[in-house]
């Protein structure tokens, strides 16, 4: 490992997270709230620590795919650690696995809290929280490829690699600085508009800008105690839906609306799948629920809210789904597996691994039939190697393994298993509710410390896409060469 | 497909059927019951049937792979509908569905039952249930292979493929037929010491035979309402227990135990990890349900019957597992699926499976470590063919892609999650109890006729290992080269 270029990386995200803070600092001092000095001297702090790391370029500047998979670790982990001091210091969040718990809830975009009741909290803390799921759902990563001067080579498509969502990112080196530039002027493009279009629903200022960033981050923090159901508006949760669904949409068909390139679009495969899931789980869960609400009307506006909230790893709620019915629980679980869209926000399995294991799977069966042919899988007319294949299917056999072993680990609560089960999907996939105890009028306040930091590991898991995470518990990747 | 050598295939599995009813008339006529006639002529016209379609050989004996593997799922398929003729004409199972489902549990070993006063029935009855695990534990195609005139070249082995549990068959073809007989001795020889055991603890002939049958093919059936709790004797209990561990081994380890090549037992990483799982599972359910029994003793015993029971997917019960400790419940549901070891009568994924993608994650952080780097993913100091690898994990996306659709399908009765997620469980699994609603003291009489034509699904693409039955249903399979 490079230990010395993984500092300098982690420096700068603390120079981030510092400045990032005095945004908090600027939202208590309009509200008159006491506790902005914690944003401020804590930012302040974190930025003087990180200035005095990247003073120094790193003389070694080589990053291969290991530490450009650790230091992207290492990174939300730090993160997360410093960005949890505020709501300890402050006691806003007294306990620091609950604050450091709700800060990785925040920065991963899963939205599940530990806090029972959510608007006690001042101002400058809820904007801090909101904030979290818009610095994470581009990822802070990215961000650092957009504005740090060059390190050289291919580092920054290994920094990609680590923290972009999906099986693979296909843009060429020499642009990706670029790139990442362009995303982030998307993704704070959308989150203006939504911000607007909230405004002209009657939010007021502070809450539609802190709908907006948990909506752009896939994130699912309120500002109140029922979500979303606190504004008695369809104009107001549709607006959130729409969005919602959009942001777990993969970023380059933005570009490519955007550039006109419209014959690329039509090929995306993934895009069309994932509107079709849209479309069938929002009507069959509709009509499925029909017996529980006056009108089709409202079933629809209930089931499309949370149909895009769950697919796109969201989790805001308008209502309490514990009493749905079972088909319409069992989809919704279903959904929060399935996820948005790679290079989204969003969270969850994604799609496009979806449709390449599928493909994978009728590979294998023409094989039994006819042994002797030869079959190229491939999705939106390009060929999917047979690397990317192998860690597609690995990537599934560690969800598949974290999932069984953090549910054991769960159930030392003593939980029923919905809870235990659902509250590990809700995780991994960074979602944020699940059923029963977590579901979406729940939280996650009476799980033991030891299961708080079992949820962390999966929330940083499933946002990191396994293999970056993971990395960082595996000796051999610490050894010299 | 080789349409005429998939009927001649057909045609001796109802022979064997029809013969094998004769047993239960035999029974019937014992216990002077009426309804022994309907195993005597459903038995024999069924036999004559099958003569009739293997008096002429197929001219063309050629088997592929693909026409080995639908003559397998074809076999089970027949074997299941003809076996639920008794149950359905005595009225012993007035609805063809259930009788149906409650042979098809029977035949694939699964063990679930729509009976909800299983004492009801005829001792004839009773014994045709268990007699179909027996005959459906080994695989009816390999007893086949055993004694029908050979059909030539490699049909064997695409035969021995698709039926043999776990991923690969490591014989050489021209032994096959010998492996195969050798297989139904060791099965029968050890379902014999099994039933004179069960004798000296005090069983009646009846009882032991069938309790025999059902622990040799790792069903589950049994003759009482509450199963092995029936038999209050920590003697019997335990027979039981370690005759349902002994079954879930792979039985080629017999074959080294005889041979007297112990040093090649000692290579067997799978077996030493399927008695690890035992003794872990074992011990910590023990110590989580001491509080729910009196002893250490009790709670020892009843966790080591329960894990042998799940582990070997047998599923025979001796109490009622529903009020037990979440950690127990969630850790029997992972032994329901990590199930048997291959080349057993057990169910589930296979404890081989699990190695080989345990060996493949480890293999894919490496190539993250040192991506330059070739490494070879060995079991029991044999490569890992490239092949194998990827059928492993196709087969797990399958298996978790089953697991999801037919979630949701189970979902339209409406019943709890719980219900349906474990249902599909144990009977993908061939296990048999789930929680809740088919908890073990359960029964799946309550379903919807669609769903326990999804049950049956699910227990014949468990038990013939999703290749060879989904194949069935692929019609690329069907057509002409």
């Amino acid at each position: 490992m490079n230990k010395r270029l993984i500092f300098y990386i982690l420096g700068w995200v603390l120079v981030i997270e510092g400045l990032s803070m005095q945004l908090s600092t600027i939202v208590g001092l309009i509200y008159r709230e006491q506790s902005y000095k914690y944003f401020l001297f804590i930012g302040l702090a974190l930025a003087l620590i990180g200035g005095l790391t990247v003073i120094k370029k790193p003389q070694n500047p080589t990053m291969h795919i290991k530490d450009g998979f650790a230091s992207t670790a290492l990174s939300w982990i730090v993160l997360s650690l410093a960005g949890a001091l505020p709501f300890y210091f402050s006691k806003s969040i007294p306990s620091f696995i609950d604050a450091f718990f709700e800060t990785v809830s925040g920065f991963t975009t899963t939205g599940s809290t530990i806090l029972v009741d959510i608007e006690a909290l001042d101002k400058c803390m809820l904007f801090w929280r909101s904030f979290s799921h818009f610095l994470g759902g581009m990822g802070v990563v990215v961000f650092l490829l957009a504005i740090i001067p060059k390190l050289g080579g291919n580092n920054s498509i290994n920094l990609m690699k680590a923290e972009s969502t999906g099986p693979s990112v296909g843009k060429s080196m020499p642009k990706l600085r670029t790139y990442a530039a362009l995303l982030y002027s998307l993704y704070i493009g959308l989150t203006t508009i939504e911000f607007v279009l909230l405004l002209l629903g009657g939010m007021n200022v502070f809450d539609a800008l802190t709908t907006a960033f948990s909506t752009a981050g896939t994130g699912g923090f309120s500002t109140y105690n029922d979500s979303m159901g606190h504004f008695d508006s369809y104009y107001l949760q549709t607006v959130v839906a729409v969005f919602m669904m959009l942001f777990g949409i993969n970023f380059y068909i933005y570009i490519l609306i955007l550039t006109r390139k419209f014959k690329q679009i039509l090929k995306s495969e993934e895009l069309f799948i994932y509107l079709g899931i849209v479309i069938f789980a929002t009507t069959t869960i509709a009509i499925n629920l029909l017996s529980y609400y006056d009108s089709f009307r409202e079933a629809l506006h209930q089931s499309f809210f949370y149909v895009t909230s769950v697919l796109s790893s969201t989790g805001y709620a308008i209502t309490d789904t514990n009493p749905w019915p079972a088909y319409s629980v069992s989809l919704i679980l279903i959904l929060t597996c399935i996820g948005a869209c790679a290079g989204s926000t969003g969270g969850g399995f994604k799609v496009s691994r979806i449709i390449i294991l599928f493909k994978e799977i009728k590979k294998e069966f023409m094989l039994i039939v006819h042994p002797r042919n030869v079959y190229t899988v491939k999705t939106d007319g390009k060929k999917v190697t047979h690397e990317v294949a192998r860690s597609v299917s690995v990537y599934l056999t560690i969800y598949v393994f974290i999932i069984v072993i953090t549910t054991i680990l769960i159930s030392f609560n003593g939980f029923d298993f919905t809870t235990n089960f659902t509250s590990v999907l809700a995780t991994i996939n960074n979602t944020g509710p699940g059923f029963s105890m977590v579901g979406s009028a729940g939280n996650y306040s009476e799980f033991s410390a030891f299961s708080k930091i079992i949820f962390c590991f999966n929330m940083f898991a499933g946002r990191l896409e396994l293999y970056p995470f993971l990395l960082v518990f595996i000796p051999q990747a610490w050894k010299k060469n």
